[in-house]
C-alpha cells in the first residue's frame, strides 16, 4: 500500500518502524548515540550498522557542539558533500569542504608523487584543523588521515566509514587505535561496510541534533 | 595488512575476493548482469545485492548501447549525479541531468502544489523521453515516472533502486509491473535496500562496460 503523506510523515513513520524492529531485534541503543544510528540505518535500510558503528566516548556529542560552534565540515568525495543537508549547514553557519576533486589538489598529488586523497586530507588538515573530517570513501583518505594524528592534529571528531574489500577494515581499526589513545573523538563503522551515504547520513543526524538544540520548542540531543 | 597498491590494483583485487565470496556462497550470477551486480556489491560492501537486483531481459545490455549512443542520464539527486564517473560520460558524450535541485523545478512544484520529485521527473520525461533514468533516492520520484510511463514515457532504461521503510518496496514491485507488462527495459532492487550509492554503482558498471566496448583491446561486454 502507498501511502500519500508528505516527506515530514513519512520520515517520522520511517524511523517508527526502525525503532520497533530495532527492538524486535532486542537491540538496545545507547540514548546517546541513538540518532546517528537510526539515521544510518534509515538511508541504507541495513540494521548491520546498528552493530558495527562504533563511538569514542561522548564522540557524537561533541560533533553536536562542534557544528554547535561552526567548525567546518570536511568530505574526502563529492559524493559524500552532496549528501549533506545544505539547510542545516547554513543554519548554523558552518563551512563545507571537499578537497578531493579540486585542481590544485591534482596538481599537488602529480607534483609530489602521492595520492589526490593524501594530498587533499594534508589541505584539509592544515585549512580546518578543528574541523569535522568525514571520510565515505577512500581508506586511503582515512590513512592519511591517521598520519596527520600521529603528527599532532586534533580535528573536533573523525567519522571513518569508508566502504569495500581491501584496506578498508584494517583503516578503520588503525583510526580507532588512535583515537583511543589520543582521546580524538570518532565515530566508526567497523568491518567493510560504510560508503558515501553512511558518511552524509552521521553528519545528517549530528547537523540536525545541533539544530534542534538552537530551537527552544525541541531543546535536547534528539 | 594494509596494502600499499595503485587504485587499479586495489579494484581488481577487491573484484577478485567479491567473485570468490559469492562462489563460497552458491551464488551464480548470470553472464549479462554480473558486471552490475559486481559493481553493486563493490559499492556496498553488502552481499544482499547479489539476491535482490533484478533485471529485465537484456536490461544491461540495453542500458550500455543507450550509453554507448550517447543518451542522457538523469538521476533524482545531485548525490547520485555526484557519484557517476565524470570521465566516463564525457569519453561516451552522454549528459548528465537532475532537476531535483533546480530552482525552476521548486518553482513549479510550489506553483503547482507538487513535489519537486513529481515535477523533476516529468520534466525529465519532456526533455529527455530517451534518456536512462536513475532514481536511488525518492519513491516519490519512481511512483511520478510509474505515472509517465501509463502516460506513454519509453526511456532506454530504468535503474529503480530507491531505499527506506516507507513507500519504497511498493514502488519498486509497481515499477516491476509496469515494466515487465510495457516491456520497458528495467534494473531494480527489491526490497528496502537501495540508496545513491547504488544507483550511481549500477550507470557506472553500464557506462565502463560501455567505454570499454569503445576500446579495441577491450571489446565485450565486461
Amino acid at each position: 500500500m502507498i501511502l500519500h503523506t508528505r516527506p515530514g510523515d513519512i520520515e517520522r513513520a520511517s524511523m517508527e518502524i526502525i525503532a520497533r524492529e530495532l527492538e524486535e531485534r532486542g537491540v538496545c541503543l545507547p540514548k546517546e548515540n541513538q540518532a546517528v544510528i537510526k539515521r544510518v540505518v534509515h538511508a541504507t535500510a541495513d540494521f548491520d550498522f546498528a552493530q558495527n558503528l562504533r563511538f569514542t566516548p561522548g564522540a557524537a556529542e561533541k560533533g553536536v557542539r562542534a557544528f554547535l560552534s561552526g567548525a567546518a565540515l570536511i568530505t574526502d568525495t563529492n559524493m559524500a558533500a552532496a549528501g549533506v543537508s545544505r539547510p542545516m549547514l547554513e543554519k548554523l553557519h558552518c563551512p563545507l569542504r571537499c578537497y578531493m576533486a579540486e585542481e590544485e589538489t591534482a596538481r599537488l598529488a602529480r607534483e609530489r608523487g602521492v595520492t589526490r586523497a593524501a594530498v587533499s586530507m594534508e589541505r584539509a588538515a592544515r585549512e580546518h584543523p578543528r574541523g569535522v573530517f568525514a571520510v565515505g570513501n577512500a581508506p586511503t583518505a582515512l590513512l592519511s588521515l591517521c598520519n596527520a594524528l600521529e603528527d599532532g592534529l586534533r580535528p573536533a571528531l573523525i567519522i571513518g566509514v569508508p566502504v569495500g574489500f581491501v584496506n578498508v577494515t584494517e583503516s578503520k581499526e588503525r583510526l580507532w587505535a588512535l583515537c583511543e589513545r589520543l582521546s580524538v573523538p570518532a565515530i566508526a563503522a567497523m568491518g567493510r561496510k560504510g560508503g558515501s551515504t553512511v558518511a552524509a547520513a552521521v553528519c545528517n543526524a549530528l547537523l540536525y541534533t545541533a539544530a534542534d538544540a538552537l530551537d527552544p520548542k525541541k531543546r535536547g540531543w534528539g
